[in-house]
């Protein structure tokens, strides 16, 4: 079984019944599970997260789509939080026997049908993405709703599936695919943020560390320690234990060890596992040498 | 779910149509799952492994004896490996969302059915013994079929269900619980059998090493290296990466570096992500903070 996570963001957080219509949506399409939804009041946004197999969550999401063009409309819509679309972002995430590849087609094939059905322009981003300059959800979004049009007019902006103009009400959407994140922390056994801080910017790619890796450095006062706090968002390419050890090379340089580390939230199935093979040497491990993963397929 | 693995050995390896039989038992037990059986003609003695939830094992279990006293008679039976019993041994194992305490349960459980049922007396074993000079397999074995009713007449062994004599054509069982064995080796950048040797005696429990650990020394002539080829019966109590660590230091020691290492078979599946929370230095790592696991819950 080819288990795929999908996390639609919709441009709904305030309206409860609205809210809870959208996420009906999804609880009502078979084989799909709704495993949490959470809406913020100050982005007037609403997180759905959902896992199913891909056609069960394509159902899910033309549902999803349904529901939210008759119920929220962009031009009175408003929020701290940028976006271009009712239903703004919709990445598949591969957990359990599931490929991104898998994803990137699911991602496509949904996009297709969304666009055709709906009559709203869909851009493709992340793995999914067809261009370079659109993979970013930052560089699609800039504008946001109010910038759309004029932004869809300029050389370049054509949507990879639909019209090239918003859809009046619902905008644009941005569906793709992209790696389970890892929300990851580190504590070290000092007080000293200005430790944490090099480290961070040591190890994240935005300022030359490793790729996929996102890093700041918080201060936990009550405890008197402070922390790299990691976003992972591609545990195969930037393995955990490789972002582990540069943390604990870089912090012995300035004297400091590493007390414990953290997982924030869930960690999909197979990146501890890698973990484990990459600091046993494993010369070959494959995922189907777990003896559960051979019960299930 | 809680599944658990069962591997039952049944003391024919020789008559095709018996093992046939035998494995059709299990086969036809509804929601177990037959995962492999061997025959070994020397031994004349086979091994089956299933795997599912504590009730519909046991079922199997009981038709697998129902079937064994039927077709076997080991007043005719010879062969090389030490036997008690026609169903000679049956280890339940916990997998995925199971406890060792529930297949302790279920041992015992199914021990005393077994007994009632079929009036074999029957030995707990490993975790389930209810006597510390009966925990191990081979002091329970020792004497064979032939000294059995000689054995249970003895002072202290008395079966845990059953009559305190042997069947008399299926002896006796052995019905326990112990934890999924992992079949783990490390091979050394040397050819210096020594080496190996030392560091094998260095870590296994026998020596006084680690325990729960089995280890030895193989030359692979055809690559030029050696190997220290580990049995690891519990590791919850000595991990994985316990035991890798202390080879490698053992290793350096002797200016040997390890090259690789492998598993051979399957690996339970809590067994690397334990190894990983231990060398990332997960604080407070549960087995539900894994994403698929939840899904699964």
């Amino acid at each position: 079984m080819a288990l795929i996570e999908c996390v639609p963001n919709v441009s709904e957080g305030r309206r409860t019944d609205v809210v809870e219509a959208l996420v009906d949506a999804v609880r009502r399409t078979p084989a799909v599970r709704l495993l949490n939804y959470s809406s913020d009041r100050a982005h007037n946004r609403s997180v759905i997260t959902m896992a199913g197999e891909a056609a069960a969550l394509k159902a899910a999401v033309i549902a999803l789509f349904d529901a939210a063009l008759q119920r929220i409309d962009l031009r009175v819509h408003s929020g701290e939080h940028p976006r271009i679309g009712a239903v703004d972002v919709v990445p598949f995430v591969p957990l359990d026997g599931a490929t991104l590849e898998a994803c990137v087609e699911l991602a496509k094939d949904t996009a297709r049908d969304v666009a055709q059905r709906f009559d709203v322009p869909v851009y493709l981003y992340e793995e999914a993405s067809t261009d370079p300059a659109r993979r970013n959800l930052e560089d699609i979004r800039r504008g946001g709703f109010e910038g759309l049009a004029a932004k869809m007019a300029t050389p370049g902006w054509a949507p990879d599936y639909g019209p090239a103009r918003p859809h009046p009400r619902a905008g644009a959407s941005v569906i793709g695919a992209r790696m389970p994140l890892i929300a990851y922390n580190i504590n070290l056994a000092t007080s000293r943020l200005d430790v944490a801080r090099q480290i961070a910017a040591a190890i994240r790619s935005s300022s030359g560390g490793f790729p996929y890796v996102k890093a700041i450095a918080v201060s936990l006062e009550e405890r008197g320690i402070v922390q790299v706090s990691i976003n992972l968002t591609n545990y195969e390419k930037t393995p955990m234990l490789t972002v582990f050890d540069a943390v604990r090379r870089e912090a012995a340089r300035r004297g400091v060890a590493i007390l414990e580390s953290e997982i924030v939230g869930l960690v999909p199935a197979a990146a501890l596992p890698e973990a484990a093979a990459q600091v046993l040497q494993l010369a070959s491990f494959t995922p189907d040498q777990i003896l559960e993963n051979t019960l299930r397929a």
